[in-house]
């Protein structure tokens, strides 16, 4: 069998493995994000702000994936929620397959909210669909403004781009509105969301895309 | 052919092509440098600042991995050095394979020192051998002192790990020391130089080392 084709066979393996989540996460009524970015762009920390804002309303559980460490894992633990680490070995991205396995502790099966952060990574987790809602990706202002095209797969699949760190801005060069021109021609629908859990800019913004997403559901 | 077996014979094929580049390399007296970093880290804007302070002195000339777009050799060869963009199309790390491809082109086959900046991943070039003599990994004060671990082949395998941004250590949270002391129970011969190419800090720091990598080479 050639690469090609194993690639292609993983790929449709993974596909048959998403749709079955998806059914799943629908039944449950979970909402379930799929956060994507470079790593060190602050997919952890904007969970830190969601699950402290959102923990009295929702019932909320996260996902971890990276090639090592539970770190992440922890510090969402410590917030409460329950949280599990994914380690994928060597590999850039989370599967559908590791999402079903982690389906079988009951705290992650039917959450308002379920969470997944993926591998640190702007390439390989774009063609893996884990059952999501929808995916965000996240871009931190001291990244650069070249990388929506530079990227553009993912700019173009995920149905919101949040910029973090804009406490950085004044530092760094990031022409904030070239980024959104950029990311506008690869996805004209997409939410473009200007964040800094530092600052707090844009975060009750974020907040409020989840709520609405999660349409007038609250406990 | 299961899909471990097809990815031990990529790898496979790409050491025997490594393996000739190297021996090519060595035959033309090039010294070869891989850059791995996250996307963002400062792989172009550190190979731009040597650029202008070596290019007198030494041939240069630079293959730029990306997915998309052609910005980094373009801005390489606005400072005069044969830079060639190496799309990927999908793939999220450079091959043996690509390298060679370049060679074709005379102004790549015998530089005093060939800059090889793979694309923007922490994870997937880390097992790809390009023939190179040494790889370089970046880590931007902005991405988070949690990276080492998390990311431990690469900071394991380069030689060098070049903190970037170090002008923007006042408004972020990085403890140097921490991240040097990851680094280094990772790798203890690693060398470990905190550069800015904003404010200058530590890139005479690099450009020693690089001469000391050249040997007493001078043109």
């Amino acid at each position: 069998m050639k690469e090609i084709d194993v690639r292609r066979r993983v790929l449709e393996e993974n596909e048959s493995a998403a749709s079955e989540l998806r059914r799943r996460f629908k039944e449950a009524g979970t909402l379930v994000l799929n956060l994507i970015s470079s790593p060190g762009s602050g997919k952890t920390s904007l969970l830190e702000s969601t699950v402290v804002a959102l923990r009295e309303r929702f019932v909320l559980a996260a996902l971890e994936g990276d090639i090592a460490t539970e770190r992440d894992a922890d510090r969402l633990r410590q917030l409460g929620i329950p949280a599990r680490q994914i380690l994928t070995g060597g590999a850039c991205h989370l599967d559908a397959r590791q999402v079903r396995r982690e389906l079988e502790d009951a705290a992650f099966q039917a959450p308002d909210i379920l969470f997944i952060e993926n591998v640190g990574n702007l390439v390989c987790p774009t063609s893996y669909d884990l059952g999501e809602d929808f995916k965000v990706v996240l871009l931190s202002v001291t990244e650069g403004e070249d990388k929506p095209f530079k990227y553009p797969s993912i700019f173009s699949r995920a149905a919101v781009t949040v910029i973090t760190k804009s406490d950085l801005l004044p530092y760094v060069d990031f022409d904030l509105e070239a980024v959104r021109a950029q990311v506008l021609a690869l996805n004209s629908r997409a939410d473009f969301l200007v964040t800094s859990v530092k600052s707090g800019e844009g975060v009750p913004d974020w907040l409020a895309l989840l709520q609405r997403r999660l349409g007038g559901k609250r406990i």
